[in-house]
């Protein structure tokens, strides 16, 4: 669907890279940090999107001819726009599992490769992690809601553009069952799924011969929509002669969709007027302006929906329509680098790092991360991150790294699992997040600490920048 | 950059479609109308974009050969997929131009063609012109605040993916100079721009060594970032000994660029060491989480800031993230259509249309369009379009139709403007406007009506739904 290129980036990556260039550092190693500093909606937790689709791309990245000839008429040095031409990213990614359960501060995935190399991918990844990660968070958070309820992406109209593409396949990782938008049906193999338009009954002169046309010609797949003259005395009175004619032939009418008006309220009314006419098998569809809340809401008066078409508010991530995702150079050059701020909670922590969880005695998440060293293996006390005072014993929890190595000399080191078994990895982590997590208002607050070695070296660090 | 075909679009599309096929409509004639209800960001207009690229598109597009592959393993008839295989669009489009001021209510632009083709087409339409005209709205916002200052767009790193590559154009659009995205700025044309990030300063063991070598690397284009450590005591000094020193080999410092802490504060303590130092002539660039309100600040207490960059808030729209666009059908098989509400606010309006912008005496807008049948010449009275006993004599205001042909048998009739032509149209139609309706609080409302003639029809068809 789309030619990426390397050109796809920030200017100043490659500015900085020319300067990199000229002053022959293009062996000179780097490491960064992905990481994020604020949990999307105010809630909890995040789940990680869009580790394979940029991995994969990464593989074949490359700067185009058509890039060439167009950096060479920019201000650059010709050397370095022809070194350029043959660049490969050939370097070292470890990651969390694409579907992990996450939080503020610690890093999700590590770069460790050339800092020229580093740099030219910082935007594509930020660009590609920061919108799934934020998608499948916001799916996640309707499908702890809607639990088996059938939950649709409708949002291809209502997206940001071509983002639209990734918004589809990142709300399936979330835990949607199918989407509207054909070419992430195709691509992503995602169950396609939709119903009908208001045009289509309107450019009849009959509701009623609207519907049944419908039926007729998607004897298997029928879903009509009832509300676009009357919801109550015309759009489901026709749906139930058309599910009766469509029971005379051998099939059945799979839903009716509502998507205007008081959603409890006509469902309710609804699946009346189906159960009397013997129709309880005919499931109830509703849209429009849902998200979380209002399906919570619809959940808790137990309005009769089966299946909730989610749209805008899936796809654009609303209200935050953005996570605060960056990438941080933590070493540079043999030794390890820090961004000193007038805050601690934004200078950042230097070092090749591991991120260890914590289990508790049944082995769920205990609610404690600690960003260690990469070469610690078990953590005796994690630290607060900015708050000098604070600390929390671990030693007695069971722990588990989370970074592991997912691309080695620009070849990812593993096939990509499936959407599929991504969605499933997010739903079995989830189930290990205590529910207080979970919940949208005041979520309890995940912790997420630094070891005590790591510490030191960012203390020290630090005192030596002051002098 | 895309590779859009027509698979590009929900399933309901497609749905709809086979139906029109499988009764023999394939020639039946439709018009649809795209508006929006709410003009975003609580504004008193919107900046229409993305049309030519959209028009651009249509002319070319088609379901490929792997997508017929694809559609024949779904629920479809195969007569119908093999007909989809030779699909074009061959209808006529009517629109305003790129770059129009425009308000919620009013057809922004008619598509005439087969139902089948106007149906085909619509999720495209709304995806790419949605987004568009949400941007540039946005950027057009913050250019009437930063007026004359330098707008960079820096926003592609949070932009929800590849939906940053339109974002950076509709900035441009709105009134953005540049882009930090190279893609994007290949692509359109646009002057690429960027400094350097705090990394590059990490890697180095001395700012005083990194600014050095970017500046001598980058003679002619050297921004230096002056927050990595202490931006008074180390980052400004630093940028000032560099200065000096390109000063030495007959270069000069372009900007420096704050990125975080107090905006205001920095600028001006900056400036003032910049002035004293005898560089006047060096700019300052300032970032960080800006919108057109903190650049409101920032312009009212005469910060000495030169250009500002705008990344996130820009980018996705925020806090709206979307426009709320649709496409609703308004003719069809020879007589007019209505979609009835509950509320008239969201009864459609029928008919091929006409929409007249009316001016006042000294050729300004004067705050009121009006909706009327396409045949209509000149304008008597407006309606309020859902409050019956609301009106206006628009008779003596000098009228101009906004609606023109832009495509014709699927074809454009007219090469499209380049994105400097749209912008100088967007920046000559919003001096039309006046003030009131460029405020950010409580902006007065445009008038949107309709002609005496469409309300005639349109509430002789509510009246004939009702029995």
């Amino acid at each position: 669907m789309f030619n990426f290129t390397l050109t796809y980036t920030d200017l100043y990556q490659l500015s900085m890279a020319q300067v990199y260039f000229l002053k022959g550092k293009t062996q000179e190693k780097a490491v960064f940090d992905y990481f994020f500093r604020k949990i999307p909606y105010q809630g909890g937790f995040a789940i990680f999107a869009g580790l394979h689709d940029f991995l994969e791309l990464l593989e074949n990245l490359s700067f185009s001819k058509e890039d060439i000839a167009y950096l060479k008429t920019q201000d650059f040095d010709e050397s370095f726009v022809n070194y350029l031409a043959d660049f490969r990213f050939s370097g070292k990614i470890r990651a969390c599992q694409e579907g992990e359960v996450v939080f503020a501060t610690s890093p999700i995935l590590q770069v460790e490769a050339t800092i020229i190399e580093a740099q030219l991918i910082e935007t594509i990844l930020l660009n590609l992690l920061n919108f799934q990660t934020l998608i499948a968070t916001k799916a996640s958070r309707i499908k702890l809601i809607a639990q088996e309820k059938t939950l649709l992406d409708f949002g291809l109209r209502r997206a940001q553009g071509p983002g639209g593409y990734y918004a589809s396949k990142a709300a399936v990782i979330g835990g949607f069952d199918g989407t509207s938008n054909v070419s992430a049906g195709k691509d992503f193999n995602i169950p396609i799924s939709g119903t009908m338009a208001h045009s289509f009954i309107q450019s009849y002169d009959s509701e009623l011969e609207a519907f049944r046309d419908f039926a007729t010609n998607r004897p298997k797949n029928c879903v009509l929509l009832v509300d676009t003259y009357d919801t109550l005395k015309s759009g489901v009175p026709h749906a139930i002669s058309v599910a009766k004619e469509m029971e005379a032939r051998g099939n059945r009418l799979l839903a009716i969709r509502l998507d205007s008006g008081d959603l409890a309220y006509f469902a309710r009314k609804s699946r009346k007027l189906l159960d009397d006419a013997g129709l309880s098998y005919v499931k109830i569809a509703a849209s429009n302006q849902l998200d979380e809340f209002v399906i919570k809401s619809l959940q808790e008066q137990n309005a009769p929906i089966d299946i909730y078409g989610v749209g805008t508010n899936l796809v654009i991530g609303k209200p935050d329509g953005a996570l605060d995702g960056v990438y941080k150079l933590a070493f540079a050059a043999g030794k390890p680098r820090i961004k000193i701020s007038e805050s601690l909670a934004k200078t950042t922590i230097p070092h090749r790092k591991q991120v260890f969880r914590t289990y508790d005695e049944h082995g769920n998440f205990s609610g404690a991360d600690v960003i260690a060293m990469e070469e610690e293996v078990h953590i005796t006390q994690m630290n607060h991150p900015f708050e000098p005072y604070k600390n929390l014993k671990v030693e007695h929890f069971k722990q588990e790294p989370l970074l592991h190595v997912v691309m080695e000399n620009g070849k990812k080191v593993n096939p990509s699992p499936s959407l599929q078994e991504i969605a499933a990895f997010r739903k079995q982590r989830l189930s290990l997040l205590p529910l207080e997590y979970k919940r949208f208002d005041n979520p309890h607050i995940y912790k997420v600490g630094i070891s005590d070695a790591l510490k030191q070296e960012r203390d020290k660090l630090i005192r030596s920048h002051k002098n």
